[in-house]
């Protein structure tokens, strides 16, 4: 079963070695977990819903568990709310519809009642985009999840058509079993969903690959309160802006996305990913930059700091491995400072076996030395188990977020080390922060960068959270002013609404506005969500 | 020296054969040039200006010269109207500003005297983007060609900023000199502008390889009624809607863009086109889609249909040439239904080899025939000639005309089949078209469909807009019945406004009418363009 207050299913542990636990200890000090709330506990704040459950067609579950269960997503100030009981808000009813019949009844009934209206994926939101605001209205949570089956596939025209609710998993059976695949794989694809990828212009970690959801996403049907709109699945088109690109990113507030179709590839042919190691972050950034610029056909290109590369190494286990392999590196030159990189190559062999060549000899010219398939394919088994370590940290007594963006390459060296030097400075209370960081995604014309930050949890909830806002502020603003995006891969949600303006413009953000107003008219849509409720009124 | 009613350098003829003539009065009939009337009387046709051309910077330009030279387009009723001597408007005056500051300064004089104003890049669009419309208003167009230079360089990440109104080989030669290219080659190149590219969603012809503008334009500046938006040049954001895509399309009526960042790639390594024939237009159909679905990295496919075929080869002159090869195409099974299709390779000279034999492979599967790389050479040599035989054409009397949609592969056959015959039987008066098509761009999901029809000018120019207006309008309603976008590479305009509701819906095209709204609250940017005067009022 799915965990209430923590990360995916409650079979699956990450243990951590008591090797990784001196690491953390030394890191920031030893930790005393703080005393969760239990489930029981939980249940019993959950005030008296505001909506009816009565017989109607969806129903409209306000059991206190639906209703529990979906109030938050999987941000550490969710699970600070969830595992500390500081929940202010809940959803006052979850429907399940399964049908565009039934989420158009909902639409009518939300407007009837006067209800706003939460469109909900998976839950797997990292930055406040399912969370219902205390306010006089009622709200009901749409769960997607029973919309979920491949409604067409044009095998010709390599589209497929699904229910928006379906999740990574099940699409990829049901594409797999035809002889297709998205390639769409972002940590969250155990549980989030096709629509909510949509929603919040997702990436996968073989975007390099596969493209963007952007790329991916051909068309579909937007159920909005001012009426239905179908996007067509064009492969192109000059016929004016581009809806899709509205719709992308629209976090929920344009309307519900019933059923998307995406551009699917076939079942690649052959598929492999190799680890190289170098002897410092410069090497490694220039090699990386070389290979994306080189347009060499890679699937997957991330590069680790040496923090986050120290850090792997200690958490991974496998003791014995990683000192034959810093042994053989050490031989080679790299040594302290090293830094892990992963290239994914996906496709026909004989393209793939020049894309590799080409990639060593890059590589080589800047140090690296290629440590073959075995760490890379550890990864890629691995790759969806890393958010379950959340759970063991938070039992150690350990918080740890995550936090990202995305700029040019000349600007990527000193955003990095501004992000982390702002996160390093963030605690005025002597509480020490672990920084460690890679680049996620490469383009020809600059890359992501993803940080993580781990710190120790308080006795006091609301201690936790303070020292969660003042990292997350330091950090949000030293990528504002370092040239970067708020976010390259999870989306605004509440927690980064307040730096839109920044990279839109006053004239920008006041059309998105104007286009959620058209859309919705009556803001009942996710309101607070990508554009702070009241900013209207200030523009 | 510039055409002023027609296509290109007045030194430049594209001729043509007898045995061309001959083909074309066997296809449509024997032709007689309509008189056009000369410079001197469309000159003395020119109303007086409505604006002051007094002394102020930038200054404002009220010759009759410069107002009859942006007054209409490339369009075939723009033709009718130059030649014909039936202009209905032209703009009361045009500016050509040096700077951004020039650009505001036009801007606050157009709100002071409440003109309107049309922004203009190279002149060439063909749906009548930069007409101005009769009305109580003066109208103000803004050249933007003497912001054409290279601004900065990012090398690192092969970035690119250029003040907008930049022409295509002014761009070229810049970046060339610093070894980079963008790639971009519309048939307009020789005087489409930067600017004018991005607005307009433009395709290149080897944008297979270096994306279509939408994937090139980083970032840039658009300063509009409302105020400036700086759109920074991230590689990829999850913040919310991309604002790019708005700009993206909007034909001048969100501001003006005054400078550009573009995605540049370093010049390629090797590049070569080779033609292939097949036997049939499904044929070559099948091997384009299995090509750009096996995801080889060419930078061009085009296939033309029998009927283009032909017509290619009666007007390209070297008869003996192309005697020899139709009896070497005749043995190898491939007769009077040959399909010409055309295959880039662009990039490094390992993948360009992997690719070319994969290429050859699939041709093969399907009876295609590798005639080398000389018609493909000749083909790119002469690539931005072809617009000039519109010229010589109507010289003898003949009116040309394109139009062109995008689909899914699987309704390209019927929307082509559909498109073609609309056109064969849209003339009521026993005049005769001759229609050919091509697939110019191809997708992993689809691919344009790209229509020439070719017909009869009459003597009276109101009679030639007749026949022009039944065959536009069959083809368009044909194209939206059966699936295609109203543009794939030309845009929307005038001539395409009244179809856009079609794909992008009521709520949509409200949406965008909201957008645009907001940057230009009085309207005064290039109103009519893209959505229809008067639509807001209907919705």
């Amino acid at each position: 079963m799915r965990r209430w207050n923590g990360w995916g299913d409650d079979t699956i542990d990450y243990p951590l070695s008591a090797r990784a636990l001196a690491f953390l200890e030394e890191a920031v000090g030893a930790a005393v977990p703080p005393r969760d709330v239990s489930l029981a506990e939980a249940l019993a704040a959950v005030p008296a819903s505001r909506l009816a459950g009565a017989a109607r067609e969806p129903a409209i579950h306000v059991a206190a568990d639906d209703r529990l269960r979906h109030a938050r997503g999987q941000s550490l100030p969710d699970w600070v709310a969830l595992r500390g009981g500081r929940l202010s808000a809940f959803p006052d009813g979850v429907a399940y519809p399964v049908t565009s019949a039934e989420v158009a009844r909902l639409l009518a009934y939300a407007a009837e009642v006067d209800a706003r209206l939460i469109p909900y994926g998976g839950g797997t939101s990292v930055v406040g985009h399912i969370n219902p605001e205390p306010g006089p209205r009622p709200v009901l949570t749409v769960n997607m999840r029973r919309m979920n089956r491949l409604l067409r596939l044009d095998a010709i025209s390599q589209l497929a058509t699904f229910g928006a609710g379906v999740a990574g998993p099940e699409l990829e059976a049901q594409l797999r079993a035809r002889g297709f695949t998205l390639g769409h794989y972002p940590q969250s694809f155990e549980y989030s969903t096709l629509g909510g990828w949509v929603v919040t212009r997702s990436s996968g970690q073989q975007s390099l690959g596969y493209g963007r959801i952007e790329s991916l996403f051909a068309g579909g049907t937007l159920l909005a309160p001012a009426g239905e709109t179908v996007l067509p699945p064009f492969p192109a088109s000059a016929a004016g802006p581009d809806l899709r690109q509205l719709v992308l990113g629209s976090e929920g507030r344009l309307g519900i996305l019933t059923d998307v179709t995406v551009r699917v590839s076939p079942l690649p042919e052959h598929e492999e990913f190799h680890a190289f190691f170098f002897p410092g972050f410069i090497e490694g950034t220039t090699a990386a930059r070389r290979i994306v610029q080189a347009r060499l056909p890679l699937s997957l290109l991330r590069l680790s700091t040496p923090t986050e590369t120290r850090t792997t190494l200690a958490l991974a286990g496998h003791e014995r491995l990683i000192g034959l392999l810093e042994t053989m590196l050490g031989v080679r030159g790299v040594g302290d400072e090293k830094c892990l990189m992963l290239c994914g190559f996906t496709g026909r062999p004989a393209t793939m076996r020049d894309a590799r060549h080409a990639v060593i000899d890059i590589t080589k010219e800047h140090g690296g030395v290629n440590a073959g398939r075995r760490f890379g394919e550890q990864w890629i088994e691995g790759r969806f188990r890393t958010p379950y370590l959340r759970n063991t940290l938070w039992e150690r007594g350990y918080a740890v977020d995550t936090l990202e963006t995305a700029t040019t390459w000349e600007l990527v060296p000193r955003l990095l080390a501004d992000i982390e030097s702002a996160l390093y400075s963030a605690l005025e209370d002597g509480e020490r922060v672990h920084v460690f960081t890679h680049l996620s995604h490469v383009y020809p014309h600059g890359a992501s960068i993803y940080t993580t930050y781990l710190f120790r949890l308080a006795a006091d909830p609301d201690v936790t959270l303070a020292r969660w806002a003042a990292l997350k502020g330091a950090a949000s603003r030293a990528i504002i002013s370092g040239g970067g995006t708020i976010s390259h891969q999870h989306g605004v949600g509440r927690d980064h609404a307040s730096y839109l303006a920044a990279e839109k413009g006053e004239v920008g953000l006041a059309a998105l506005a104007d286009v959620i107003a058209r859309f919705d008219p009556d803001g009942r849509l996710n309101p607070g969500v990508l554009i702070e409720t009241g900013w209207r009124e200030i523009a």
